[in-house]
């Protein structure tokens, strides 16, 4: 997360921000079966949100323009992209929101690649109205029937349903709680000696710091780290689950960054393994750089922060 | 691929479409270093591009709105989406376009989720101007060094750096050639035996459609297929190389569209197992259902394709 690349993603950032608005917001309206549209329609209303000359890549083409444009292509023209692409992307974001919390589903290993959430001690804070007894495990029906886990998947696996975004983070309202119960949030974790222990301690902790700060952003997921086998060679290895193949991650993250009064920033990152830890280990001894979690998950955290507010990265000043 | 899914990711498709290309010609503006606008700039194009009420997603929160602003939010509300996510998303599409072929790059593998091409008689011709053996293998720049695959990666790996996009696919120019050599394009590959014979007897194959269709449409890409081992439950196992852990897939998978005159389209699907496979082996023998490579892969392929234009699978009528 160098300086030079913060400024870069920061710009970068807000713009893909809003292709995948745009996107979301039109995905959703589909899955709703609101308005939907025909596609001369669709294409209308492309038409309206891309002006020439700035955006010209969903110009129409008539085969007048055609006729008179360069056979040969030197840069990813345009019409040359549409070309190819014309029959759809195999696939683009996968990004959902949920009433409370953000994620990315992994469409190959059935799990999220990140879930997003901010605390607050509002959100956190015990509520009469919202019984987390009454939440069931539910698969999402948003996502397509080939890439969508089931309760059947995780049945007698001995990997619990473990919550990327914990519930009790969310205790605002019934459907916030509820949200994170939809197995999109979740990915196979060992019971008992992880999920009902180290990681629950885990959570408890990021969920007192709003105690402190009034404001938490967490970013939590999964890991798929190498390890090096006797022929000198380094692998990665996780078993899959049930029917859909869902992956039991060998490791997990959680990327926390918290916001004081001030606008000072402390961020905090942690790497646990999916396996029994003993109730005695130290929380502390799971920290590590938050670009080591980056290089292994593909991933980028927090890269609108600026780096002036930062203060401490695992307790240690910047 | 239904065909109430295939009509309904019809319609997505062509809004995601839209969504890629402002992120990724405003993201090429950045790379490029071409009109580099302040962030003043950058929100007042936003706020151009997204109109009111259909957009709201980017419509600026006063304080003095935010005050009125119900505090439970019972769906996912733009407000408390930019909320969530007020410190950047860790990750949104990967697709990049090259002058000949777009790519998905898989930030965690450091190989592509996908890449796509269009072939047609003329792209594929014998070019006196392009010279193969003047390109050379390069990382891709444009790619955050953290996720980026490199030479040394390969190097004494025992594993050839494979093309996905061929070479020989893109003739129409030598940079078409060239940037088929970006690292971005490449996965290990075994050498003897696969990249050099088998996986080149299929892209021939690939090549040799257009001289009975004008158009083909091609998406190749890795696998890592899961296999039982002795304990009965299910693992995915795969090498990693070089110090950026770029992973060596199990299988690879070819996706082709044959689009003749008559708008007939004609539909094959291979899956090759990463090994030695002997000369005397069949192409046909490694045809597979395309869904099976879709629930594998996570991937969605030729959604936009109308199923009615659709004749053959694999040779067998539809």
């Amino acid at each position: 997360m160098s300086k030079k690349w913060l400024s870069s993603m920061l710009t970068i950032g807000s713009v893909a921000l809003s292709s995948y608005y745009y996107g979301a917001y039109r995905e959703k309206q589909k899955l709703l079966g609101n308005g939907r549209l025909d596609s001369k329609q669709q294409l209308e209303l492309l038409h309206k949100h891309i002006s020439k000359p700035a955006f010209p890549l969903f110009a129409t083409v008539s085969a007048a323009e055609l006729a008179v444009m360069p056979e040969v292509n030197l840069t990813a023209t345009p019409l040359r992209i549409s070309q190819i692409m014309k029959y759809g992307f195999p696939s683009l974001d996968n990004v959902r929101s949920y009433s409370d919390f953000v994620l990315s589903y992994d469409r190959r290993n059935r799990v999220p690649n990140w879930v997003f959430e901010h605390l607050t001690p509002l959100s956190v804070a015990k509520n009469e109205e919202v019984d987390r007894a009454k939440c069931d495990f539910k698969a999402d029906e948003s996502i397509h029937p080939y890439f969508r886990s089931q309760n059947s998947d995780y049945f007698r696996s001995g990997f619990d349903r473990g919550h990327m975004a914990a519930a009790g983070n969310h205790r605002l309202h019934q459907k916030h709680c509820e949200d994170t119960f939809f197995l999109t949030n979740m990915a196979p974790q060992v019971g008992q000696g992880f999920n009902r222990d180290a990681w629950n301690r885990l959570e408890m902790y990021v969920r007192k710091l709003t105690k402190i700060y009034p404001n938490i952003y967490v970013c939590t997921g999964p890991l798929y780290l190498p390890h090096r086998e006797d022929d000198g060679k380094n692998y990665i290895k996780y078993q899959v689950i049930g029917t859909n193949n869902v992956a039991v991650p060998t490791h997990f993250y959680k990327v926390v960054v918290a916001e004081s009064t001030d606008g000072q920033l402390d961020m905090e990152a942690y790497i646990m393994p999916n396996q029994v830890i003993s109730d005695d280990t130290p929380l502390q001894i799971f920290q590590v750089p938050p670009e080591s979690i980056e290089r292994a998950a593909g991933l980028l955290f927090f890269d609108k922060v600026n780096k002036k507010q930062l203060v401490k990265i695992n307790g240690k000043k910047v």
